[in-house]
């Protein structure tokens, strides 16, 4: 059976979501994990505690980025990393970027105290890192206006992992209303074309009991 | 001009200089870049400001990741990810098990509190700190040893750029005399193997002022 532990409101989950839609991988079921409630079937499968986990053919892979690189290697078409190895490494550095930088400096301080916090009933939202979170993103749209008035995707003229990592974040915090696409119009008409993917709609649909989503969120117009 | 911008202590940086003792990159010129001085020449080559930068016959690269992808397209041998698609996911699995997780849970702790601060002269180290780093290296040393029982190398039976990520991160470590080798003998067996690596000699002859390494550091008879 395959199937894909991941969590509705994790970008690491919907970037694997997006990345199997791109591909066209079908029959892969969602189940929905907690890993704070620490199962121990689940921590069996991933040692690192943590979605998504993906269970292919008899595979089972963890870590978001390696989950990406063995799809991309098995199931080459479409591409998601172009073929020339200098623009390979620039798509993996835009996508470390919001993996590793924008996740620490925004995803972290306004998803985990404005949803997980309260999903995990562990206290209340800490008011100075939402504060943090609220600032930084204004840096990281800035930077990703910057390329994408450069390039037509972030990462050159080809859709990559890039842009759908940075998309799996930019919608969980959507989702949240904490992206003022006001800011920048070529990331809001990046993030338009996006949106209208295929891939990307399924997850427009997903709800989290106790949080109300804004009008424009599955809105292709907004 | 073929360069590295580096620090010596940086356990992203020892992981690219290793891949590239091992790839026999010669020629490349190591520069010491301290991030948090915002040099705006290194800004433009690094947007994220983080060291390591590779930059590699005209190409500039960084993120450790894409750096070491990079690496391995381009000069393919030796290998440091296996063939089979599911081997080389494991092996990046347990590479980003130490660049984020130990990283964070342990290097970050440890490393900044004792080393970065003292650098970059912005206060004391927290204590609390300190002791969440000395905890949870605890049970990194424990699933290492549990990995290394099984296996010869972390992530199989061939060196692979998991044993070269933590590696770097536990040199990093022990230079400060924060790793206890008696915990785990198949973790010592596994580090005598790695330091007495040529790629690896280099390393541990860096030093930085102020800080003492302690006497087994260097030896291979730790």
């Amino acid at each position: 059976m395959n199937r894909l532990f991941h969590l509705p409101l994790s970008p690491f989950s919907r970037k694997i979501r997006i990345v199997l839609g791109e591909k066209k991988v079908s029959g892969v079921d969602l189940v929905e994990e907690r890993p704070w409630e620490r199962r121990m079937d689940f921590l069996l499968l991933s040692p690192a505690g943590q979605v998504p986990v993906l269970q292919l053919n008899g595979t089972t892979l963890s870590d978001s980025t390696a989950i990406f690189e063995y799809l991309e290697e098995t199931i080459p078409e479409p591409r998601l990393l172009p073929r020339d190895p200098a623009q390979r490494a620039e798509a993996r550095r835009l996508a470390a970027w919001f993996d590793i930088k924008f996740q620490r400096e925004v995803t972290e301080n306004l998803l985990q105290e404005r949803v997980n916090k309260k999903l995990m009933k562990s206290g209340y939202p800490d008011g100075a890192r939402i504060r943090a979170g609220s600032a930084n993103i204004k840096y990281h749209l800035d930077y990703m206006g910057w390329l994408l008035e450069r390039r037509h995707w972030l990462a050159g003229e080809a859709l990559t992992i890039a842009d759908i990592s940075a998309a799996a974040h930019l919608s969980c915090l959507d989702y949240i209303n904490d992206v003022d696409w006001g800011r920048n119009a070529a990331v809001k008409d990046w993030y338009a074309r996006i949106k209208s993917r295929p891939s990307f709609r399924p997850l427009l649909n997903d709800t989290v009991p106790g949080f109300t989503v804004p009008s424009h969120y599955a809105n292709l117009d907004f």
